[in-house]
């Protein structure tokens, strides 16, 4: 957050900077979605909806999982939120007891820590290489689970790895902490992109799973703040209970607005930025590789590059501070993400165009090379 | 909620319901602020805004207190927020430790309780009685303050019971919290909803107050979900870092949407239909009174009538459900914000039109004359 403030400073005062450390898509709302806010807003008195959301708009997000993985989801197992925050924010509140304990994986997202402490729960955060897709295993959470822990969030595609959970065990983990009595909450905000073989939900495997998913990234509705939670049909009452109590119900105009996201016309948009999104990756991999970045597994999904630059510095926060003050390129330190490994780890964002990308690439070589020549 | 949920099924069947239990005005989104939300989506890609809100806006805000309440706010105390519950939310989160108490009025607003129990802080309940414009006193912060109390929260004009806290009690209450160490919280969203002699901002006493409000009663926004905080300066790093982890972002749309919301047309509007609930509350209120409802004092504000139905029934949850299958008129029971002589008290929301005022009184009528006459 230092450093994105810094950069700003930067721009402020003249200097131009690519950015490559922002964890936001840089394509605007589609055309179809913009036009179904427009009808929306000319039609509708913009009241609250339902608690867990406009019942249309369940509807189409049920279609949506029978179409794209072939499973039933009951419109009372989805709550439509203001955000994957806010999907995320009532899971863990249904889930955890005061002082009880989740466990997250480190590198990680790290609002997710947070909003963890936020409700009064405990995080323990379980370091995780490349050796593992840098997600848990059966064998990681066998290992780590105490008394006092209630649940795993797992997170496929990872941010800020962009791996996927392998299949097996996705399927083992849940096997693992089920006969725990455990929960399992899959944050599947990057579903959508994934660079290769589509990815299982983990519904696909449990109907006992907490899924969260968001219009952000892939529907490219940042600023809409909308997203949903799909739950085991046990916790429908307290979590409409919560969402009535936390928030009262997701914005209206964005619902409505929503409602035209899974659109073919829109789906066909959308793949074509997808497409977009791995061409970026395939250009910004090998050029950090050749560059002496090392990347230990090719991300499959959403649009992040976790690379190591032990090859250039032990301090990657100190690093990232003076690439952007010498090379006017902005990349996440690894200690946005945890602490293990952070020191020698970076997050690179490919959230903005080709022409941006190459001229990220050609100053981050141009600053590199005179020194490791 | 029962209630409301038997309404609609009886509405489902059928029956003609007329609603005085919502606490929703029945007014659409200004058409300016309509418009304003369809330059945006004209012009604007709809990412996120600053976790603390679009400049613009804060400042928008800022001009609305000087000219209103003759104070400045300085835009880093202005929070943009995801509706006043999110707004409460961060306030809570910042000033409560874990297991700390905040004190509240009895009756009151039921999620405030729940929200706070949410966070895994405590609540204590303070009965408030007509004498005391059902409103904290300082004699009442003296009696029921604590070593675990940390804050007060207050609501003027109070939900359910429209009536406002004295000025020089308010003083007092501040005074009196101030000198213990603690934090007063003032709910203000229904500041614009006051119909007399405008109240003062508890910033018109203190900036060290938090206070709450919203886009969506007075401005007719509920659906968008917008509020905002104002917040003491020392808390504003706390609170920005815990708007970017609890929800990243209040709506962009929305924001762009609220821009339009001091307009001088917007305001015109929003005093006609002020002008109208008050004509509603003057409807309401003696009619209520000549069929033996006890109002032990005329609100101020809001579009609620707290009235004692004491004279009916001793159970006012069973009456409730009686007036509603019997009479096909939906009231919110005292249990819905309280325990404190709840069995005894119904709230009336007018936030319906004359037309079904006037019908909703008819038929309360014939319900209560053949067995009080």
């Amino acid at each position: 957050m230092r450093l994105l403030a810094r950069a700003k400073q930067l721009e402020a005062e003249g200097r131009d900077i690519i950015h490559l450390e922002i964890g936001e898509p840089d394509f605007p709302t589609p055309q179809p979605i913009v036009a179904a806010a427009h009808a929306a807003l000319a039609n509708n008195p913009m009241h609250y909806t339902a608690a867990t959301g406009l019942p249309a708009l369940k509807a189409r997000i049920a279609a949506y999982y029978q179409q794209r993985y072939h499973v039933s989801v009951a419109p009372q197992r989805i709550v439509i939120t203001a955000g994957a925050s806010a999907a995320l924010l009532l899971a863990l509140a249904a889930v955890l007891d005061l002082g009880q304990e989740i466990l997250l994986t480190d590198p990680g997202y790290p609002c997710n820590a947070n909003m963890v402490n936020f409700l009064g729960a405990r995080v323990r955060r379980i370091p995780v290489g490349a050796d593992n897709a840098y997600q848990f295993t059966a064998a990681l959470i066998q290992q780590h689970w105490s008394t006092a822990t209630k649940a795993v969030l797992l997170a496929s595609p990872s941010n800020p790895t962009g791996t996927l959970i392998p299949e097996a065990e996705l399927v083992a983990v849940v096997e693992q902490v089920t006969r725990r009595g455990g929960v399992v909450i899959v944050d599947e905000i990057y579903h959508g992109l994934v660079y290769g073989q589509p990815p299982p939900s983990v519904l696909n495997i449990t109907d006992h799973a907490f899924v969260i998913n968001s219009f952000s990234k892939y529907f490219g509705m940042t600023g809409w703040r909308l997203g949903w939670l799909i739950l085991p049909e046990k916790y429908s009452d307290v979590i409409d209970r919560f969402a009535q109590n936390i928030y009262l119900a997701a914005s209206t105009p964005a619902q409505y607005a929503a409602l035209a996201a899974f659109d073919p016309a829109t789906l066909a948009l959308l793949e074509t930025r997808r497409e977009e999104f791995q061409q970026r990756r395939d250009v910004l991999l090998p050029a950090l590789i050749a560059m002496g970045f090392d990347v230990a597994l090719a991300p499959q999904g959403a649009f992040y590059i976790y690379a190591s630059c032990a090859r250039f510095t032990r301090d990657s926060l100190y690093w990232c501070e003076a690439v952007l003050e010498n090379a006017g390129v902005a990349i996440a330190p690894g200690v946005d993400f945890g602490a293990y490994r952070a020191q020698s780890h970076v997050r690179f964002a490919y959230t903005t165009g080709m022409d941006k990308l190459h001229q990220g690439l050609a100053r981050l070589r141009d600053y590199i090379q005179p020194v490791f020549k």
